[in-house]
């Protein structure tokens, strides 16, 4: 190649949920049978998607317009549902125009940072879902700024910090905020989100709250939408039906924009990212297409409760049985389906171990781990030991040592046991140097 | 907002194809009844999916897995399929590995113009698809560079140009050839490829060759992909179902790299878009899922065959209708089903006009035309007049004063009318002044 093509971003796009699954496939091609807690896609976690949304679904597909294309903001009737069930809530109003369909919230994520200014950041929670921190790193070709969420105090984010980064970074544009939280499974208060909202008007920023998760709340009226107290502060807030449906593999998001009409820059990023949404024409037709009549049939509400409940029996079992580990912090999580354990400070060292049974697995993981970050070197040993692959916090942007692990496993005794084995194996390998 | 937030490059994300519906729909309103020819959705102009494809995605639909996340680079048996059919031709030779899936070849575009280098430069056809020339574009904040396709010479590329360009710019990196060509039907002859794949060896470039339309072609003998000429060069090749199955909405497109071991730093910008694609977790899972069972029908090399001569008719009758009018040059397409005519020098003025009878739409349009590029004056007198919607090419990157309408109508009578209009009307209009 005449010249160096590659984008000088290119090393920021690094995703270790994904990133992890090479390192299991070799253990498993070594004869270690895996237990998949890395990724959150509960349909590979044996989740069942109910016969009457495949009915549906199947319906449309007898139609052939849902083999064409949409608009490129997304289906008319979708977006005018959508929008109604947004101001049925009171807090922004908002009409289908202010909505605009994804290929998922993959998608949203990329074209929301590759579309700002170059020099403009957002600041995101740490530890970060990597789709955020990655992509808007690698759109100011530079490392995330964040502000940290606190397992000390159930994760909640540290406001002060909060402040002072933005009172003291003038490239800072927006504040990122994910609610339900991942990959730690808080909720954001409504207190908390009010004062987001305040320190946004102060130093006159965005707000991107991510809100995928915002139907798998364990107690529902702990959940406030960003829209409900956004004020008149310039938003964009994300949803979906991956996990709620769940369709993760329909890859079909949208983004919902507020207060548009109050700041004409704001506008004119959010034009620019419906022209970048152009030129790929539209977004998938079909899951849009069925999404006002599964949202509106009367098994959904009852459908996401049953989940919910799910989640929040096993984020339950999980606390008790990883509370009193001594050496960890394991916060409650409630929403989503994750929980994540953090390594108290110390902890760790470079000489702990867990005994491999499988001796090439313990020869590959050996020969990996040299010079590997702490929380890293537990997750490899883990996983070579038990077969269970959770994500270490580390690839999450997070300075913290520890891991993220799902809530997904349907099966109940398997549950209990892949967490006490993880228990187990905790305090093996903080007890062995 | 603080700061102005808004990427640099954003002016350069326009999308005539689209762009142009927001004119239609305002006429529409006035009372104009609107033929959309603006936009290649064959599902929108009437075709119908056949059943038994139907069938096999609905039987896919019974499948709890087909709602789940898919590997990031795509279902392994999907991959395994396409490696095996571009293997059994010859030329380069791929593994499953080589191939990574999109949300649509819209997605694909987006990624390989988004993580190349900001300085580096692919040169591409003009006129040009838009979605190709703006993402190009867009990444490097700066007019795309074209190589001239010769109308006088049914569309062929002006390959001393190319070389030209090529040699006296450094920057230039890459070569894009979409093939069957969008918005002129052209298919690039086997040894205009040779020549051109010559050019990238010559200066140690990379090609990208757009290929959606390489199973809509009339004499299929004369299609030939890029894998079959690439020798070592390293190439991206583009393929999708969106206008094959037909299923635009389905957002599902694939690029196959070449020759990727023949060069680090090729192999290496290829990885940023795996990572970026990563990210995004993974493309749609369900029209994966369904490709090697349709692709493999024997229901569906006789679709393809019947789909293409309906286009190969309506080239021919389009053709014979445009040829002979005076002022313009209308190549005959040989794929694709898209036609594009081209004004000839100082055959437009700003004075032409054609009789509008609404009253309102005619009001719009003089309002508007105030200024325009002269195809696009042309364009939308021709849309109040008749309702008949076509993209100007000034929208496709062009200095070329002419329109792009497409070859979609199913309707035979429907179909002729609207050619024998826009050649009425064109006379009209050359002899209005």
């Amino acid at each position: 190649m005449r010249n160096n093509i590659v984008h000088s971003g290119a090393e920021e796009l690094t995703y270790e949920i994904r990133g992890i699954v090479a390192v299991a496939e070799t253990l498993e091609s070594l004869g270690v049978k895996i237990f998949w807690e890395n990724i959150g896609d509960p349909v590979a976690k044996g989740e069942t998607i109910p016969a009457w949304i495949k009915e549906i679904v199947k319906q449309e597909i007898e139609l052939d317009k849902s083999f064409g294309y949409c608009p490129t903001k997304g289906l008319l009737a979708t977006r005018e549902f959508i929008a109604a069930q947004r101001n049925k809530n009171g807090g922004a109003h908002i009409t289908p125009d202010d909505i605009l369909f994804f290929n998922g919230l993959g998608d949203a994520i990329s074209k929301v940072y590759t579309n700002l200014n170059r020099e403009t950041r957002v600041i995101g929670p740490s530890p970060a879902y990597s789709t955020h921190s990655s992509a808007e790193a690698a759109h100011a070709d530079s490392a995330h700024i964040t502000y940290s969420l606190l397992p000390e105090h159930d994760w909640l984010p540290d406001l002060d910090e909060l402040r002072n980064r933005v009172k003291y970074n003038p490239a800072i544009s927006g504040i990122l905020i994910i609610n339900p939280d991942n990959p730690t499974g808080m909720v954001y208060p409504k207190k908390t989100l009010e004062e987001i909202v305040a320190i946004a008007k102060e130093y006159d920023l965005f707000i991107i709250s991510d809100e995928i998760y915002s139907n798998i709340v364990y107690e529902k009226e702990k959940m406030t939408p960003i829209a409900d107290v956004i004020d008149g502060v310039p938003a964009i807030a994300m949803r979906g039906i991956s996990k709620e449906f769940p369709w993760p593999g329909a890859r079909c998001g949208w983004i919902e924009v507020y207060n548009k009409e109050k700041d004409p820059v704001f506008a004119k990023y959010v034009k620019s990212i419906v022209d970048a949404k152009m030129l790929e024409v539209c977004s998938t037709t079909l899951p849009q297409a069925v999404i006002p009549k599964i949202m509106s049939d009367p098994r959904y509400a009852k459908h996401l409760k049953e989940r919910s409940a799910q989640y929040s029996g096993r984020a339950e079992l999980a606390h008790a049985i990883l509370k009193n580990v001594r050496g960890i912090i394991a916060p409650k999580p409630s929403g989503a389906f994750y929980m994540s354990v953090v390594f108290q400070n110390g902890a760790l060292n470079e000489r702990q171990t867990l005994a491999i049974e499988n001796e090439k697995a313990k020869k590959f993981v050996e020969e990996k781990v040299s010079g590997f970050l702490p929380d890293k070197r537990f997750v490899y040993y883990l996983m070579a030991a038990t077969g269970i692959c959770v994500v270490p916090l580390s690839g999450f942007n997070s300075s913290l040592s520890g891991f993220r692990i799902t809530l997904l496993e349907s099966d109940e005794e398997k549950f209990k046991t892949i967490f006490e084995t993880v228990a187990e194996k905790i305090k093996e390998y903080l007890a062995s140097a």
